[in-house]
Parts: structure tokens; sequence; C-alpha cells
């Protein structure tokens, strides 16, 4: 199998991750790392793989055949990506999923241009999720699905909240509710919302001087993530956090309840229970790679999510091999 | 949306379990159905659906735009379809499990011949489940996939007593095993054997002046089906079979566990439960007759599996819906 060379743009959890899993995937190789800080100051965990600057990554151009962009969702990606599609294939896990519809367009639309495949909002949610509800939906259309987070750390929530005035660093939990959790569990059709599923519980340290009721307030209050949830705040100190805050684990239990025929109940579930959630990103994007590569040389141009996927793509084994011991 | 023209091919569980859920697929329209038996003596749900013979099939050629294929695995599946493949697009589910390879060769070639599209072994497994072991192997590569089946009834088995001299009627019951069932959802990953994983329960109806003790050996010696297997055999009457054993429910846990990092444990989980198995296979087919006409319209031809599928297709919904809402 052809070896598919591999860039990371972003040094952060995932890059490190990725840099990690890519030992699992014999049919990649490292061939650098791109980061918008100070080349001398990153010291990757293979020393054989060259660091540099975010501002010569375009002069990589036929040397990398897949660019990983593991920047951020809010301030990296959405300027980052649309800008490397024009030199590369690209895979990302943006998250926000909201803004997944514009943002796919953009990408697309440079991705096109360039006869480039830009694989975007891959991971676990958007990403496997996604295609669980897809497909629940699709085959079992009297239905509802109901997606429940936790319980484990939310990196968008905990990045919110070290983003307000006063906040030192922070860390968000999220639990589901037990209630609305075993009555979906037991196959009731509910339509739920988010905020009648989930708990978010925060622990936070605080600058010196800091306004305590105000970071607070601004926590409890602040719209698309804490309004209308029942949200918990604990102020710590830097030591805890250090002592009793390092794991980013998380887990997730998606559920589509449906009826076919005569009142007969059909329930899927789809459960995951990651120690890293990096890690589980990381790997997934490798797997992406694999088959971002494979549909740029199948002239399949442009954006495409994990909906646009064979699965088969995705794997290193032959057809053969799928279809005989897989199937 | 245009209409997709639906036909079905056997009128058994499947074939009527197609005809029931076609209701919930909006964009499709049922034009007959093609039995081997006497056409008259078959009473369809919706009285204006033609019946019609197997044998006069090929003159619907152009009317049809996806035959769902209803029959059996072992005795009509694989003459059949190669057939049928000449004349229309087909889905199937095809689910003796080491035939698949070549079954899946003999239709791709009348398939690709004709410029037909055939989705076979579509369905809970092969089906759904083998998508999740091929993707959880390509993401979690360093991890090992135990599929549980039960509790529930498998109508292969169950026929497979049925053919046994002396036996009137039979069910077959499969149930885990709950000591590798719990060590697989704690998280430990382990390479198991389909007998150390199930229990095979059998309620057998003789038929008069029947040999016992001979059925029994039969059915515990049987290769591929009961050899090897904890099997419990109980003899029951006509009556309490129809009164007790008439439900075709059934159930599967499917389970990666894996590793990635310096020891991070990672697990998949992919539950489902079914009332009626026949109505969640049919709900499935037809799913795959709309990826399967979307395929064909866009000139994919030949065999194809859920592995060979982008999930996006399975869809009634736009990209753009599929996109905002579902990701």
């Amino acid at each position: 199998m052809k070896i598919k060379r591999i860039g990371i743009c972003g040094y952060g959890n995932l890059g490190r991750g990725i840099e990690s899993e890519i030992v699992n995937f014999p049919d990649m190789a490292l061939v650098g790392i791109f980061t918008r800080r100070d080349p001398q100051t990153l010291h990757p965990a293979l020393s054989s793989v060259d660091v540099m600057s975010i501002n010569v990554m375009k002069q990589y151009q036929g040397e990398i055949d897949v660019m990983i962009m593991a920047g951020g969702s809010r301030r990296d990606l959405p300027k980052q990506v649309p800008e490397a599609a024009k030199y590369f294939n690209t895979v990302d896990s943006f998250d926000t999923h909201k803004k997944i519809w514009p943002y796919f367009n953009a990408v697309d639309n440079e991705a096109e241009n360039a006869k480039h495949t830009s694989i975007v909002s891959g991971g676990w949610d958007p990403g496997w999720d996604s295609v669980q509800r897809v497909v629940a939906d699709a085959i079992l259309p009297k239905g509802e699905t109901n997606t429940f987070y936790g319980d484990g750390v939310s990196q968008g929530h905990s990045n919110a909240i070290r983003r307000i005035k006063g906040v030192k660093n922070a860390i968000q939990y999220t639990t589901p509710i037990e209630e609305p959790l075993k009555r979906s569990r037991d196959g009731e059709i509910m339509q739920l919302e988010s905020t009648d599923m989930h708990i978010r519980r925060c622990f936070v340290v605080l600058e010196e001087g800091a306004d305590k009721e105000e970071v607070y307030r601004k926590i409890v209050t602040m719209k698309n993530y804490f309004e209308g949830y029942k949200t918990e705040v604990s102020f710590i100190t830097e030591e805890e956090m250090e002592k009793s805050h390092n794991r980013m684990y998380h887990a997730g239990d998606l559920i589509h309840n449906a009826i076919t025929g005569n009142g007969n109940k059909q329930q899927i579930q789809y459960l995951l229970r990651q120690d890293s959630n990096p890690e589980f990103t990381a790997s997934t994007l490798l797997a992406l790679a694999r088959a971002c590569y494979r549909m740029n040389e199948a002239k399949q141009y442009g954006a495409k999510t994990l909906l646009h996927i064979p699965p088969m793509l995705l794997s290193a084994r032959s057809e053969e091999e799928l279809l005989k011991k897989f199937m």
C-alpha cells in the first residue's frame, strides 16, 4: 500500500495525539509539524520530525499528501483551512455545530478550485455520532434520536470559561441527567432539548483580585454555552486543578428509538467511552486522512464530511479481506 | 424528490415487512410483488398491489427502479439475484457470512455487464454491524471487536432445524453468555469464538412417530450451526409453539475495545434491540433501495455492500438539511 505523507498543522492536545497515534497506521508517514509559535520552542515526541513555522507551510505543496489541521474551531480553522485547501488535501475536526454548513461551503469552494479534497468536521460529534443520527433517521424514520454527552470534559466549554476576564484556568465536565437517559434507554420516543439532558460542572481558578461573583454570573448566563443549563461552579486553587483535573476523558450515549409495523419497538444505541478524547479524535482524523487521499486519487474534489465517505475507504484492509472477515 | 418504483421478489416475513414499512418512505411506490407460488393464493396488505408470478418478472424491466429480493439466503438468493441483476437494480439481505465474497462477485459480474447496481447483504448483520466492525478497526486498530447476538430468534438456525427429518416445526433462540459479555463491556480486549459467547435454545415440534433421540443428536452435532455450542433442546407441542413462540424479536451487542497512546482505553458499543427483526431488515432494505437508485443514476454499477455506500445516500433529506441539523 502506498505510504501517505502526512503533515500536522497545530501542536496542541490534538496535534500531539496525531503524532502519538500515527504509529498504528502503517501506511502513513509524518513529514512535518507546522506551528504558529516559534518552532524552536516545540519538542516533538519523535526527534526526527521537522517542526516549522506555519508561514512556510505552502512551500511543502507536493511533498505532503494530506495536511491534518489540528487547530481550534473558534479562531484557527475557519481561517486556516480554506487557505490550506489551496495547497493541500486537508482533514479537520471543526466542531461548531451551528457553523458547519457555511464552513463546509467556504472550504468546498477553495478545495474544488484547487482539485483538492478536504474532509471537514471529523471526530466523535460532529463525526461518528452524526453518521449514526443520519443512518438511524434514514432506516427507522418513525423515531427520534437523543444524544447524551458525558460524563466527561467538554473542551469547547472549558475554553469558553477561560476566555472570561479574571479566569486563570478552568475545566468543565458534562454529565447526562439520569432520568431522561433512563427513559430513552427504556425505549421512550421523545424530543429533548440539550438543556433538559445535561448538567454542566465548572471548576475555575481565578486570577488574583478577580471578582468571583462577576465570573460566576458571566459563566451561568453565557449564551449557547451555559444559559438554560443546570450549571454548577466551584472555585479551586491552581494546585487542585493540576492534581485532580488533568484527564481529558469523555463519553456519550446516542439512542434512537423508533416504531415499525404495528407498534413494534426498534432501538439503536451507539455508546462511546474515551479515556482520552484528543487521542480518539486524532485516531479518527488519521483514518480520515486515508479516505481523503483515496477520494482525491479518485478525483472526488471539494469538501466532504463523514456522511460523504464510504466506510471501506477508511480501512487499510483490502476489499476482499473486509468482505470475507468483517461483513 | 423523484418517486422510486419498487418491486418485491418473495413474499415471506421479509417481503411482508417491506410492504408494511414502505409507507414510511415517501419517495417510494410499490409497483408489484413477485412470487414463486400461485399469485392467486397471496393476499397483499394493500389490495391495490399486483401480485405476479416470478416467471413474468423480467417483463417489468424499465418499469421498476429497484427490485428488493426478499428470498432466503440458502436456496433463493444465490440463484435469483445474479439473474435479476440482468434486468433490474437489486437490493438483498444475503446473510451467509462465509459465502458473501463469492456471492458478491457473482452478482457483481451480472450487474456490471447490465449497467445495474446491486446492493448485497444489507440488514443488521451482515449490514450495520459490519460497518461498525470496519470503522472501529480502521479508527482504533489496536483493539478487538466482539459481536454478541441475542436474546432473540435466529431465523437461519430455526430453518436449519426444520430441515431435519422428523421435525414438524422449530424455533431457535440465541442468548449471549453473561460472563464474556460483562468482561467485554468492562473494557477487556479479547479474541472470542462465537461458541464461547452464545447459548442456543431450541424448541422443536416433532412429526408423529419421529425419533426424538435421533433429532436431538442431529441438532447438537450440526456443523456450523450447533456443534461446539452450549445447545439446549426442548420438545414441545404444536399448540405451545403457536401460543408462546410467535415473536420474531432479536438483539445484539457489538463492542470494540481498544487502546490509544500510553494505555488509554477507548470503547465503542453498538447495541440493537428489535421487537421485529424482519421489519428492521425491511426498513434497512428500503433505505438501501434509495441509495441503490442514486448510485445507479451516478453510474456506479456492479455489486455494492454497506461498506461501499456514503451514509448520506440513504437519507431522504437534502445535504443542506443533514449538515445543518444532523451533523
